[in-house]
Order: structure tokens, then sequence, then C-alpha cells
């Protein structure tokens, strides 16, 4: 099966992608490498989740942020790749949080993005993880998730 | 001489792991790269070193969890590869610290990492360093360390 | 035209490089990919740029702290290459920003570092960057700029 078929068994939809507002690109690429910029919770330009956790957000609305941010990654992946199939394996997952310092049930908020990933892509969506709290995001989101993702030769 | 029998001479012991708890992997691998996940301070599945720098924690306290986190790398990439001696070049190594906004010893916390990898590996363990002080850590730890480590072909 | 011609067109002027303070390396190498330690800014082993974003520096502030960054990682990168024009492709930029929990344009102070990287480089110049606002930097600094960048074969 494909990852678009996939995606739509499990009724994702990737957001349309909105041009990058800064001097970066959303993703470069090295050999069967992709290196993905860090994605925030947005849906076709509109930006969502703001606020930290531990300070009023919930950790339900931390996850759908981070899941969010996972399918703009995708979206980002798909544009430089064509389609998702091309997909080996996501190799590093980064996730920032913001949050208090009491705040420490990051990982739980971290598998908005990592669960979306082994859901749609099995074996090849599980990911080394790293996931840290931290003080402020850009916008004020709640989650930024960025990746590096090998591609099949 | 082996890697294994230096962290007998340097009297060094790995834990035993215990299995991920969420939807990621310890480590993946594209080519001759090895994406070690972020590493909490815990031994055997007991998280150890809570709290953070600049609010009650010393220096020493934060150094001992930054090793404690880079013999947790240790043993996922030995669990990766069989033996240790598979390792060509720590390549980058990550330390996030959870701090106050007034520590900035960060780098001498990160020692506690990067200490141990010189120390076993020689030149192969000097690597590239990104340290941060952040808000929070998994499960409230003061250290977590990641790595991106190049194999012998 | 060189990046070297290319420099000395934007009056862009390299710092000296000092020996690094701990037990790690500023750059490693695996074939094509090389790995740049995260950057201060200093000049020529003097820290500056020291607060944190949303409480007392300004926006142009910490962009000329980015700046700074990126120099100290260019310095690094020609020391390890011999010249900048070995360099194929900035894939990615990580950027750390000291910040209050109200301080959201992390964006704008990280394209001090982007839009030199831009500059000089053009397209080759284009990374995929991560932006977090952190608790604390190393020394005290409000900005720290690390990278991968892919080389010549």
């Amino acid at each position: 099966m494909t990852i678009a078929a996939r995606m739509k068994e499990l009724g994702v939809t990737l957001p349309k992608l909105t041009p990058p507002k800064f001097s970066y690109v959303p993703t470069t690429r090295a050999g069967n490498l992709l290196f993905v910029a860090g994605q925030i919770p947005q849906w076709e330009g509109e930006v969502r989740h703001k606020g930290r956790l531990g300070a009023g957000l919930t950790l339900e609305e931390g996850q759908a942020a981070a899941k969010l941010c996972a399918l703009n990654l995708l979206a980002h992946v798909q544009a430089a790749l064509g389609d998702l199939d091309q997909v080996e394996r996501f190799l590093r997952v980064g996730v920032f949080v913001a949050s208090t310092p009491e705040w420490v049930d990051t990982p739980k908020v971290a598998n908005g993005a990592s669960d979306l990933l082994a859901e749609l892509f099995g074996e090849s969506g599980k990911h080394a993880r790293t996931t840290v709290g931290v003080a402020s995001l850009p916008f004020g989101v709640c989650v930024e998730v960025d990746a590096i993702v090998a591609l099949r030769s």
C-alpha cells in the first residue's frame, strides 16, 4: 500500500504549503539524506496552538500541536520528493515543547508527532527522538518538530 | 585495545537497557551514520538527577547526570552495533541542560559526557558539540544527551 | 567568484580562531558531511552579546549576535576545509536564542545568521533551519548557532 493510500485510509490530510517567510528553505538534501526545517503547528498559514505547556495548555492540546507539526513536516517531505513512498526511514526527529520548568511530560506531547509517523510508515516511521522543553518558540506556538530522513536510493 | 578493555581498565560499566516507553526507537541507521535518541540520566530504568541547574543542583551533580546520559548512549550504541569498536567517530553530541536563566555553566555540565567519550575513545570520541540550557526535560531530569555517530565501513 | 572574493566585496571579515576551552572539537567530518559545533557570539576570544531577548536586549542586538555566531561558524568551516568554496550546501542550521517565555520573535533573530549565509553563498547558503528560544546559553550569551554542511566531493 502506498503512503497516500494509507493516509486516505486513516483520514489524514496534509496542509497546503505556504511560502516560507524567512531566508531559509523547508528542506535540503545531501545524497539520500533529507533535512527538514523546524515545523510549527500551522494550517495553511494560520498559526495554531499558541501558549506553553504547564501554563494553561492541556496535554491533549500539546499532542494535537505536535501532530500538526508532523503534518506540515510530511507536506514538506512530499513536496521535496514527489511522494512519501521515497522515504526509507525517519532517522531523527527533534521535538521542542514550550514549557514551564515544572512541566515534565514533554515525551507524551511529542508522541502526538511520533505516533502519526509510526501509524503511517510502520517501521520506517520509527525514529530516534530528542525531546526537550524550551522557553519559547517562533510566533508563540507550543511545539516545533524537525527531522532528518533517509531516502530510498 | 578494544573499547571493552578500555572500559574495564577505567572501571566504566554500562547500564542494562530497559525497553523504550514511547513510540520511537533508541537508534536508527543510514549507511555509516548512527543516530542515537536523546538519553536521560537513568540506571536500568531508575530515573536519577531530577531538578535544574541554578535551582539547587550542584555543578558536580550536573556532570554526574551528563556522564550517566553518556553511559546510556553508549549502551544503545553497543546494542545497535554489537560492540563499540565499530565506532569510527562521535560526530555530533547535543547536550541539553535544564537550567534557570541565570545558570550559564552549561559547558562544564556537558563535560561530564564529553570527557567520558574522549577518555574511552580518544580522538574518535572528540565530537562537535552543541550545549544549551533548556526550561525542562523529560521526567524532570537535569540533563539529556543525544548523538550522531560515524561507523567503520 | 570565490567566497573569499565575495566576502571582500561585502566587507565581511572572519575572526581569528581561539583554541577550544573544553573536551570537544569545533568540526567533525564523515564522508562529505561536516558537523560544526555550536558557536557563540565571540570575537577572537572576547565573548559578546550577553543577556536574553525579552529581558533588555533589542532585536537588533540579537541579530548582530546571530551574525557573529555565523562568522565564527564560517571561520571553523574554513579552518577545516582550507577554503569556503568546498561548501556545497548548508544543510541544517540550528539557532538557539536565550529568551524569556514572552519573546517569540526568535526567527527574526535567527535571520542575522541565515541572511549572512544566503548573502555569501547564494542558493548553497539556504538551509533548513530549526529556531528555538532557550532558558540560557553558555557564558550567558544570547544566541548559539550550529550547522551540518555538505561538501563538494
